[in-house]
């Protein structure tokens, strides 16, 4: 049997050699509690705070001001939950005759998407940025939304459905500009090693970013730990609440027992990743157009409205990402699809895998105008990393040219 | 130079290797997305839902009843905000007249206790519930703090600075006998693999445990995972809340990417734990027993009022755990002491390495009613595992006698 050829770099990523080898130190030699006191804890403390020193360095805040968390997803629910409990706190009584509102785009993830949503019941109004067909917001319904009583926005830098790319530091100076209290939050997860993210201003400058999401996995880190990173320190003062309390771990803000190898894995997996940034960009372009290239060649994708494939992802480089693609073969479901390319060794993702096995994809996609009875259903996310080789292209190619006859003769 | 001595088995452990093995497999080899639809998705997802099965099987519930988080300290924090939150969520316009109530016990983890009080300013009433000098539950008080309003109540099963070991399952009786409706949660972090632990009951019965927090890194399994095991299948339809949202991993009480490897490490340790548990609690008995007979036989624990040292835990097996040991020094600061140990070669707590590198057991001393000038800033807790030996306890004791010599030349 031919060994299957990975390209769902999005959902998740092998841990790099000097990750795991990290996890397996912490693990059995150097085991204790970073919170002992003894020299069992200082040596597994110590590792944390050479992380948290790591990454203090590549956003340019204090140490304290990067907050580990157990995922991604819980670093997006710090953010919101964060800001909207801590203003419920102090303002239960009020009868919020303006409640306060927060924006997210409506491609998020669903760690922000959903968890937004889930905070209506506790009168905070929540509201959806329209995107164009390319992902990206559209501004003047983005300024119509923000008002005076606009907490919180969140709007995402790569999109992982799509990989479109979104200028956020501009879009938090725009929304900052018509409500300066507002807190800009962005989820970095698929940027993160991948594209500049934002750094915390040197000088005080209140039309910044306020706080970064980031997981470990994506970037060959490994999965079970993110970070929230509080580009804002006054954040870490006022304004934003603990998720889960305890022992006061990370700040008071994320407690509970760390695992100093999952922290230190993702310190080891971010240096290579930020070291390696532009090898990557120009190794995953070079992919994606040859991937395209030979799509064109083929006559599986071309310019005409009877092309066998279309494109949903943008390919301009100022606003997508080489790494991610996103196809539709109108009028065969990706299900099926995605199985008969794995059947043919190539394994590509239906979804965004980014939970409970189910299809996330078809909301981002209606939301960048696809229709719900053609394209949305019938996309296929193919993703990239410095694994994939040229010649695995043409394996995929060859796979997706012959999977595509298949269909059409079942169809 | 010699190695050191652990005796603070109560903090954490490390992994034992069959769980370090599970971690590196499902870091490189098997590192798919458990949430993907494909081989390598389903390889990960497969290894969770037979830990889902196993956990299932020891606490006599489905495999959907299991939640698996990034931590105990998250298991509690899931079990008390998602009560509180889903009653706020529905509740938000009330004025709370008679606020809604919940109980804890004084002398819990912060995970469960810093968590209640945490709730406060969202209109919770929260109160701690008295304890006696051996940490159990003051049943007259406890019955006069259960109101009608009581939403929930939590009391763990054994406590980790002193080694009190609570009827839980009896106390869950007594509280839903005055009030039905409230839900009763423990926390089992050190509890369980050490003394039998709740299960679901075979018959329809409201008078049960309905929610039970465990961690792994407490039993030779990974820091970075533990679970809510909700015991009252109904909470998993209405009643609680999801602490993370997202892609609704774990049946949508705790989104954000698994790790296969943290979770088959959990079940892998608990395997070994439950199946050695008799075992463990002979050896460590047997430990505890030969350490406090050889400190009586040193005149260092004496019945009289200038007995050197003074022990803070009980001793009845029926209301203790044999692996934890409180001693004061009176006289003796415990920081100090503790170092001196260490430079014996002897690794013991100050406090319960629960977080911020803060002393945490002083709460708890106070409250069985040491005195706060005396013995609870003087204590120091001694924790054993199956890895300690009786050659070690000789060490220790002499280390022990040594070092109170030191500190009275000293002083």
């Amino acid at each position: 049997m031919e060994e299957n050829i990975f390209f769902d770099y999005a959902s998740t990523t092998p841990c790099c050699t000097a990750a795991l080898e990290a996890i397996q130190e912490f693990s059995v030699k150097k085991f204790g509690n970073p919170s002992s006191k003894h020299s069992f804890g200082n040596m597994a403390n110590t590792a944390i705070k050479e992380a948290r020193l790591f990454f203090a360095d590549i956003f340019n805040t204090q140490p304290e001001q990067i907050l580990f968390t157990g995922s991604g997803s819980e670093a997006n629910n710090l953010a919101l939950y964060g800001i909207c409990l801590d203003y419920l706190s102090k303002n239960l009584k009020n009868t919020f005759n303006s409640p306060p509102r927060i924006l997210v785009s409506s491609i998020e993830h669903p760690s922000v998407k959903q968890t937004a949503l889930s905070l209506s019941p506790y009168g905070i109004d929540v509201q959806c940025i329209p995107v164009n067909k390319n992902g990206q917001i559209k501004l003047e319904q983005f300024m119509d939304l923000i008002t005076p009583q606009t907490l919180l926005v969140s709007i995402h830098q790569v999109n992982n459905i799509i990989g479109s790319l979104l200028p956020v530091e501009e879009l938090a100076r725009i929304a900052k500009t018509k409500c300066p209290s507002l807190i800009f939050h962005t989820d970095a997860v698929q940027a993160f090693g991948k594209v500049q993210t934002a750094r915390a201003p040197s000088t005080l400058d209140l039309t910044k970013i306020d706080l970064v999401s980031l997981s470990a996995h994506k970037i060959e880190g490994p999965k079970g730990v993110g970070a929230l990173i509080v580009l804002n320190e006054k954040l870490l003062h006022s304004g934003l609440r603990p998720l889960i309390w305890g022992g006061g771990q990370e700040q008071g803000f994320r407690s509970g027992t760390q695992n100093p190898g999952l922290i230190s894995a993702f310190k080891i997996a971010s240096q290579k990743a930020v070291a390696e940034q532009d090898q990557v960009t120009r190794h995953t372009l070079a992919l994606r157009n040859y991937l395209l290239a030979s799509l064109k060649n083929k006559k599986l994708l071309t310019a005409n409205l009877d092309s066998p494939l279309r494109l949903n992802s943008p390919l301009d480089t100022q606003i997508s990402v080489p790494h991610i693609i996103n196809l539709s073969a109108p009028g065969f479901p990706s299900g099926p699809w995605a199985k008969l390319l794995e059947e043919k060794n190539c394994i590509v993702s239906t979804g965004s895998a980014c939970g409970s096995r189910k299809e996330e994809s078809d909301e981002v996609l209606l939301a960048i105008g696809l229709s719900p009875k053609n394209q949305a259903s019938q996309a296929i996310r193919i993703s990239f990393s410095m694994r994939n080789t040229l010649q695995e292209i043409d394996i995929l190619t060859n796979a997706i040219e012959s999977t595509l006859n298949q269909m059409a003769r079942l169809a």
